[in-house]
């Protein structure tokens, strides 16, 4: 038995390095996501139910239905939600991935990434945050005027020329940028610097060329990417999707293919065990927070942008990325091993993701739920973290485990699973 | 003796280190280089004579003539070089720098930078690299219409854009850029994507503004930027070298302040020593060749660029970019080890530039000619490098040492000084 699941965890993974992701342009979410409806919201994380909703994923579906109009004021909230007129579905299950509280509601315009390969489409929103400083966003649970007129900016005017842009480019291959950004010190997951300056330079001049008509938009918008500096996570997250949906179940696989959080709970899910989601309770991240803050004002981890970590990036390469650890008092040797300790629950090393300070060495990649189990060492995910309470913003960023529980249910469900075609 | 140098060197080290150099905007070098003249041609490394003229030399002079109206034909050059109506003159003793050759025509717009603390000035030309591909440009000894078509361009359309975008931001902060880029796999000097990236940053939204009028002036002016990858080196080396002509030369100071290369000798300046250069044969760089190209193509060593090195930057930071290591095909060890030999003929380490793969520690500062002499562990220089061949391109990159005979005659100098002052 345990050939064969090598055999179906090497698969997979061949599989997730066949794939060719592509970022092909952007469109409202209920024209392209498959299943979505005009009465569905997304969120991060596993499936949730709206009297567990954490403070900040209850600011941002606020945010996202003040968008959509239907709410006038934050009172109707509750009810609404209550009143069954509203599915609140997990991203993950609808193909599709958003960072922190992550809602996409249907009239969001959302990145498309599609695997040339495979054909598979994986969707994640644009990056909420604006100029009205990091963490004020709706991701963070913020549903304020300002930032529901941020949306509707982004889907009047950034929506249509970034999708011009990246149109005039035949799409956006986010691989190539993660590999150079691993080599200037990003994680891509916390640290996306490098990616967003790479991202940026792809749709920059295009981006200009699409509102030659009005300078101005294109000033805004780019004036905007670069004072996020976050800008890349989206696509890089749509990306990572894209390359986990590729590969389809297989069967035998032990590999992790979706890390995830709703500010309630944490879930995986693992390619032989299909489309199950295995939880336990979110944890709280540790870090740094930011002054006036502590762990006390933390909410549990939130967000689908651990997908990153199931393909080899964010906590699995610390290694490349010492300022992220540099951040919470950690230094380059803890950076080291704890990139040192991820190769030991993975499966295999990335050929093209690599690590400078580990001598080019392939990132980790390939979570095995096995190998997690038998050594009790935990994937660790780099993340922000949101205020627990609804309207309030980032208080910090650090590093998270998940609950233990989620990996031992999901290897009992696999051992039952085995053994029920056995006997 | 010994305390008094080191006194010397510490108080020019403070002097490095409170200079606040800023990028204030860019001129025509006629009009702001001290004692520039129509005549005069400015060129990197120590002062040279036209018949000792490498072949890139030759071709970048060849270019400037070309671009100041003073030849049609480079048939021309010979005699308007050997007649004594020009003056080849040192950037560096006209407080000035320039990449491989390096030439300066007074019709060029070039980078001032100011120390805000002293108000010393410096001066850098603009990267003269193009769409053409790399190293197709003047400063790699090319004289083609086409570059001498781009040089015009450039002072046209983008030093009046760059000048403008600089005056909006109120100057540029390069020490910033430096200290970020530093821990994003630049070493500042061969690798600069990171520096560059941020560059851009700080003037994408104003150029575009400053040519609302011609969006296409921005877009190709970006799209030169984003292409050259290389752009914030010349701004990089005004501030290097504004750095340098901030602490003004300090008695019984052992410190390095300029080393140069002019593709026929190299030379330094020492701080004690004032502005008398101490000259060897350049020497010819070790690294990766481009295909269909050796060791025997190659010019010697050419360019002011190595005043990022007594800067702390370059081949004394090589632990912090890798990248440049295992383009020659080291590894990250060799890039650390490297940087471990520099700390050993540096009199300080920098507090504000650090590597991350050492634990954050401040970079190698001030390269002491005593500790170079007597350990015999020379200062490591990264660098491009020149085809022999006048009009011919860049051929490869790697890492160059300067020929000992510099650091032994500055020594002796200093010591036939000293001793002279004693009888």
């Amino acid at each position: 038995m345990t050939d064969k699941i090598n055999r179906a965890n090497d698969e997979l993974i061949s599989k997730q390095l066949e794939a060719t992701p592509i970022i092909i342009g952007l469109d409202k979410a209920l024209s392209v996501i498959p299943g979505m409806t005009e009465s569905t919201l997304l969120h991060a994380g596993p499936p949730l139910e709206w009297k567990n909703a954490s403070g900040p994923m209850r600011g941002n579906i606020a945010a996202a239905l003040f968008f959509e109009g239907k709410i006038k004021d934050v009172s109707q909230l509750d009810d609404l939600m209550l009143s069954g007129d509203i599915q609140l579905k997990a991203c993950n299950d609808y193909h599709s991935v958003g960072p922190m509280a992550g809602v996409i509601s249907p009239s969001m315009s959302v990145y498309i990434c599609e695997d040339k390969k495979t054909n598979c489409r994986a969707f994640s929103s644009m990056s909420d945050n604006s100029l009205l400083g990091r963490g004020n966003s709706p991701r963070f649970g913020i549903y304020s005027p300002e930032v529901v007129a941020h949306l509707h900016w982004m889907e009047t005017i950034q929506a249509p020329l970034l999708n011009a842009a990246i149109h005039s480019q035949s799409g956006i291959d986010m691989k190539t940028i993660i590999s150079e950004a691993l080599h200037m010190g990003d994680d891509c997951h916390t640290r996306i610097r490098a990616a967003s300056f790479l991202y940026i330079k792809e749709l920059c001049c295009s981006i200009i060329k699409a509102s030659s008509k009005n300078p101005q938009n294109a000033i805004d918008v780019l004036d905007i990417m670069y004072t996020d500096m976050l800008v890349a996570l989206n696509p890089i997250m749509a990306t990572c999707k894209a390359i986990n949906e590729s590969t389809g179940p297989i069967e035998n696989s032990t590999i992790v293919t979706t890390m995830a959080r709703n500010g309630t709970e944490f879930g995986i899910k693992v390619s032989g065990l299909g489309d199950q989601w295995f939880t336990g309770p979110a944890q709280l991240a540790e870090g740094l927070f930011f002054p006036g803050f502590s762990s006390q004002d933390a909410n549990p981890d939130l967000g689908d942008s651990a997908i990153t970590e199931t393909c080899g990036l964010g906590g699995m390469v610390m290694a490349t990325a010492p300022a992220v650890v540099q951040f919470a008092g950690g230094t380059a040797q803890d950076a080291i091993h704890s990139t040192l300790d991820m190769y030991e629950i993975c499966h295999d090393e990335h050929p093209i993701f690599s690590i400078p300070s580990l001598d080019f060495r392939g990132a980790p990649l390939g979570i095995d739920i096995r190998k997690v189990v038998e050594k009790q060492i935990y994937p660790k995910i780099n993340t922000g973290v949101a205020h627990k309470d609804m309207g309030k913003t980032m208080i910090g960023a650090g590093t998270v485990l998940p609950p233990s529980d989620c990996f031992e249910k999901a290897l009992e469900a696999f051992v039952r699973k085995k053994e029920s075609v056995l006997t």
